[in-house]
């Protein structure tokens, strides 16, 4: 495969079979819909269907390029409930099976008979490797994964992941097939262990959780603090650019040269806590206090908010 | 006091006194300009009016309710490089020197002499104690931490911080005028050093090194995944109730449940990169290969994404 094969094959991707009907499978099903795709949904869940199209009526308002009527999207759904018939027909497998290694392996190794030979397999692993993923796959160099954020159709980010044995063309295949369903794809040089924005995420969750267990702030007031701050600024600019700027004229040089010797410092004085008893059952219910509303409620409210921030960021760049 | 001749207190606050002209004093300045107050800028730098004037062309199109001129804005400033007589007329001192203790108890002992019985008396510092600072100060209990994000003038949060000796009126004070300027305050129910929102900052920014350092990605690299995931997503809801969300109907209870004690295990295996010297050279180097513009256009470029996602989120929260 050459690059110019791999980009006219992107085009005329068509039909996605997606794996498991979980909270992410439910978000990818919503973003390919909406971008013409057929998809295929595998799903073991006797009320799959059901599950699906009341999760279309959820996401259709908060699409990428607008909202849509979930009844137009939902006429593009297939669903089959038997893995090898599910992607026979597929131009791409997006699995969102959960995070059990044999489990994967299993599905992987049935996949890679039963899918077309030109078919892109990728799967939205949050912490496996792809070479142990597809060992038991006849053709395992072609498993990519394409790891989203939650909700895969409402935040652009996918983490591309290639393993010592996947075939680079695979990979410019699965950025390109990302782009073309408005997704951002960024390839990691190298996999690591849970991949890069979940290992921020964690370091991130762990100093918050260090912060209600020392009661220095509530579980709401720390999400107050972020959305005020620290999220409104990585919005905008990551991290490395924002001290960048914060240096002023002297830039990340002066910045790293004033403070790097006192960073390390820093670090060392951050919390390590533990996640006792105690602990989970204090976060757990501060967050239903403050969180009590319905489930739906607050996603429509999130999701609006996203839409708009990621809508008022592509007019400014303009 | 009593928690209503403070909110009428805070009303009548017409003259505020910066102390300092650095990135975080500058755009203090631009703040209360672009709310009709006036400003007393004491500054030792014998440029300090032109570098102000120079500010405050950069920061007039970001303001809070809308671009302002920036000569308009400057009708309401005046230069005092003498301390003493910068606060001698002061309803407002915000303090920006730098973040010095021996430096700060100087002036905050003279701050406490020379300006008026009733002035609200406001530090900006990130990392000390108000009754450190104050422990010269004649009535250091009227001294209160207010520490902006970077610039004050675009990014809301401010975190209000007491010491033991803080009287509770001031705190009460200070978020108000801090509310009169629209600012978001946030007081934090204990002090702790670096307070919250920067060791937030900085459990982020070390796995961000360790990723870079490992060569899993470029500082360019990380900075595009974070704008595009966990800042996206940070913007508009903080971590506890975005994983409240992702754990599905069943919220925070069902994902600390089942991933609640697998988080420690992940936490041990966070990177804990050393800030040598080759570390901060290619850090710099990466920074300046990729951000090489003008710090001028990328400032204005920043505040330009900022201020439109701010907007952005206001009008989806109506």
């Amino acid at each position: 495969m050459t690059s110019q094969t791999s980009e006219s094959q992107s085009g005329t991707r068509r039909t996605v079979a997606v794996i498991g009907a979980g909270t992410i499978g439910l978000g990818w099903i919503a973003l390919f819909l909406a971008h013409g795709l057929r998809v295929v949904v595998n799903s073991r869940r006797p009320e799959a269907e059901r599950i699906v199209r009341d999760s279309l009526e959820l996401s259709a308002p908060y699409l990428p390029g607008g909202p849509r009527d979930p009844g137009e999207l939902a006429a593009g759904l297939t669903f089959e409930p038997d893995l090898e018939r599910a992607v026979a027909g597929a131009d791409v497998v997006q699995e969102n099976a959960p995070e059990n290694l044999e489990l994967k392996q299993e599905l992987f190794e049935r996949i890679g008979k039963a899918a077309p030979a030109g078919a892109l397999i990728l799967s939205s692993t949050s912490t496996l490797n792809p070479d142990a993923m597809g060992e038991r796959m006849p053709d395992g160099g072609r498993l990519v994964v394409g790891h989203p954020f939650n909700p895969p159709h409402v935040v652009p980010l996918v983490e591309v992941v290639a393993g010592q044995r996947t075939d680079p063309a695979a990979v410019e295949e699965a950025v390109a097939f990302y782009r073309s369903v408005s997704r951002h794809p960024v390839v990691l040089r190298k996999p690591i262990l849970a991949f890069a924005a979940n290992r921020l995420q964690s370091a991130l969750l762990r100093e918050s959780i260090h912060l209600v267990r020392e009661g220095v702030v509530s579980v709401e007031e720390l999400d107050d603090i972020v959305t005020h701050s620290i999220g409104l600024r990585w919005a905008t600019v990551g991290p490395f650019l924002a001290f960048h700027l914060g240096g002023g004229t002297g830039g990340l040089r002066k910045w790293l040269n004033t403070l790097g010797a006192g960073l390390e410092q820093g670090w060392e004085l951050l919390g390590r806590p533990r996640m006792d008893e105690e602990t989970i059952a204090s976060l757990i219910e501060q967050a239903e206090e403050a969180y009590g509303t319905s489930y739906e409620d607050l996603v429509r409210a999130r999701d609006t908010r996203q839409t708009a921030v990621l809508a008022a960021l592509e007019q400014a760049r303009d």
